[in-house]
């Protein structure tokens, strides 16, 4: 922590590459290899000059504690060849920068106040952030979304211990003492459902962080193959002219009004039918079971068996039927009670408007406003799961009438257990270390 | 040009990305989706916001002329997530920007004069450069070493037009004429002589921008795919550990000091030894005819036949003999007159360092000094060739002792085709574009 760190903060491969420095030593090191001396240069101001013989380069300057990280700091950009930002890199290290490690800038601004555990995280969030659901996620948490709502439970859980050592006070006179829990069961009953709101959002969050799984099912040549690729052509299309550049390939995945869909198993809808019927219909299974979303293709009505049959196998999952190939007038319509129903012809690519809009909306996403908090880190998950476990032991402990002494320390770790998203129970350098390095270097 | 345009500067896949802005609106436009007015914040300075819902972000001011374009232009730095550099390029472009054509922020820091052409056309080259030798002749480019080579021929070509001048003057006194035209066809020649080297240079230039070609060639089973191998593989460790991050496919190119090689059809090489014997000597023909260098592998000495045949073969090449399976000792050593020979095991990676010395020495880079100017621009080239000719009129014209006024015409253009290097003739606008056409985005 008491380092100067350097590194990449940008892809290779642009215009421009930016190198950050932060540290204590960050003027003094530059300024070794800089045209200009920097240890006195004001703070977020710009400063044109060039390293040695290798680039000219805008520098940029910010200090301590008015900088991302809360320490001094310069933001170096550079002609983005891989060869300058190399060399620039070995300069720094050279005069006394080590690299920093994934996350390290992000490490520093939390250890240094300057953001919370949970936004901190949001900060890998954002950047990974490929979609408006994701970002709108990532932005909330940034700004803090999950640090209020913890805060006011931490406010009530505060209340809670207060009213029972307020029981415990009046523990001598027996009368009084089953008096109070009505109120005690109520506020402790409320603080459960809020984290139990918290935990069960990360189910959706997870889905939104990585794709709301959806499955293709039906029969052999009943246009499987044919509809994915309708489903993921046009996305590809967008996506190719905002960006401008070559994308990475995302596999089989498309975004429908902000949300990504990612499609399961699909590697079997794209082989010939002939394998597809060898492998045999084990598959279909696992598909469905890992999807939330089942699109079931058929060309004439399913029979009444297989209706029951897919309607058990999607039990907790949202079921679409797409009838494909409508113009083909041997293959008369037909309706399903209570079940989603699309008519397309994945061939002439008639109403895939419908069937997406028809995703979008198995989805079930809420309306995704400033106030809502979902959860989307396995780590904050893994705390709010945990103080339930100890909020429960409060709720059983009251309704056995235990006495508030024995139901405080539970308490506590509830309120421990809570703290940790934030990072308050947090400071081994492992732990830190563990959560920060996914994060890419030079953030 | 009097718009206000916009681009993404660094390549997405950053913790960081930077969109450029530039032209007269940029702050305008800018303060209209930041959350500060920008309209009168001082150049060179950075603040902080955010740019609506999308991103908390830091916004860098520049004040014509003092900026890059020459323009006022700004640069935000964003989160590097491709979502929010598309929202915010989106954002701009419906305040009022315009995307930016490829190279279009370097052709208006050339219109307004602060490059040069081949300063602006080395800006693509040195962000496009990949090592020491490339990065040298970009960054000597970059800092007017040819302009200063080009005004040194211009001067030398006034002085011979003003020489001639001088000549028409006396043309009465017809006794006087022929005196001058010694000093005359000597100040000619150096010029033929000064255009004539910076042309030739441009072979090596081209040779060091795309690597030097080296051809392996040698019989089947002497071990040249594990040769190949050997000096890859050892170039992709090294450079996978300087950057630390996951590198574009550079097929079949090494460094070594600096410079890059290039290794001519190793697919042959690649394939088994069988299909090699298939497709037969022609190959080899082709790879030596397109080599700089040839590797000559053998095991066991070759006859004089076959010596010499390889000597016709690379006669303009430089050849170098290297004797595989130093190992087996059936093979005995033997030395070839005037060639140099290398003496390796492939397979045990034995005097790998010795042959990758003799391929750099082979390639005959000249010491690089900041005062050599290698031409690596196709465009320079044939300014320089077009000027070689009209100065091999205007010596002809000299030697058949033609007068002064019929000379003047050849100087003039000799004169203006130089300055095309620097872009003293070149106005119209599809040549320029054709010239900033094969920059990135951004730049």
């Amino acid at each position: 922590m008491n380092d100067t760190i350097c590194a990449l903060a940008t892809a290779p491969g642009g215009a421009l590459g930016i190198i950050r420095i932060s540290g204590a030593q960050s003027l003094e090191i530059l300024s070794r290899i800089f045209s200009k001396d920097l240890t006195s240069a004001k703070p977020n101001t710009i400063h044109y000059g060039h390293i040695s013989d290798i680039d000219e380069v805008l520098v940029s300057i910010f200090r301590a504690p008015h900088s991302y990280t809360g320490e001094d700091s310069a933001e170096i950009s550079c002609h983005g060849s891989r060869y300058i930002l190399n060399k620039v890199l070995e300069l720094l290290t050279a005069n006394g920068c080590r690299m920093a490690n994934p996350g390290e800038y992000t490490m520093r601004a939390y250890l240094n106040g300057k953001l919370d555990l949970s936004q901190a995280e949001a900060v890998a969030d954002l950047i990974a952030s490929s979609n408006q659901a994701t970002h709108h996620l990532a932005m909330s948490q940034l700004r803090g979304g999950i640090s209020t709502e913890l805060s006011l439970l931490r406010e009530q859980l505060l209340k809670l211990t207060s009213l029972l050592e307020l029981e415990l006070d009046f523990s001598d006179h027996e009368d009084l003492e089953f008096a109070d829990r009505t109120e005690l069961m109520a506020l402790a009953n409320k603080i459960d459902k809020h984290i139990t709101r918290l935990s069960q959002s990360f189910e959706l969050g997870q889905a939104i962080k990585q794709g709301i799984p959806v499955a293709i099912v039906g029969k052999t040549n009943v246009g499987k193959s044919t509809l994915l690729n309708r489903l993921l052509h046009e996305d590809r299309a967008i996506v190719s002219d905002i960006h401008g550049t070559t994308r990475d390939t995302v596999e089989d995945t498309i975004d429908l009004q902000g949300v990504t869909f990612r499609f399961i198993d699909t590697a079997g809808i794209r082989q010939t039918t002939d394998q597809v019927e060898q492998i045999g219909i084990e598959r279909t299974y696992a598909a469905i079971d890992k999807a939330r979303i089942v699109i079931w293709m058929v060309d004439v009505e399913p029979s009444q068996e297989e209706l029951n049959k897919m309607l058990v196998l999607t039990e907790n999952k949202k079921l679409i039927i797409v009838r494909n190939k409508i113009d083909k007038t041997e293959n008369s319509p037909f309706t399903i009670v209570k079940i989603p129903l699309i008519e397309i012809s994945a061939k002439h690519n008639q109403h895939i408007d419908q069937l997406e809009q028809a995703i979008y909306q198995a989805a079930d996403i809420p309306t995704l406003s400033d106030t809502d908090i979902i959860v989307t880190n396995a780590r904050h998950h893994d705390a709010l799961v945990r103080a339930q476990g100890h909020l429960q032991r409060v709720l059983d402990g009251l309704a056995q009438q235990l006495s508030g002494d024995l139901l405080s320390e539970d308490l506590r770790l509830t309120l421990d257990t809570l703290s940790e998203i934030t990072g308050g129970q947090i400071t081994p350098n492992e732990v830190l270390g563990n959560i920060f390095k996914n994060f890419c270097v030079g953030k």
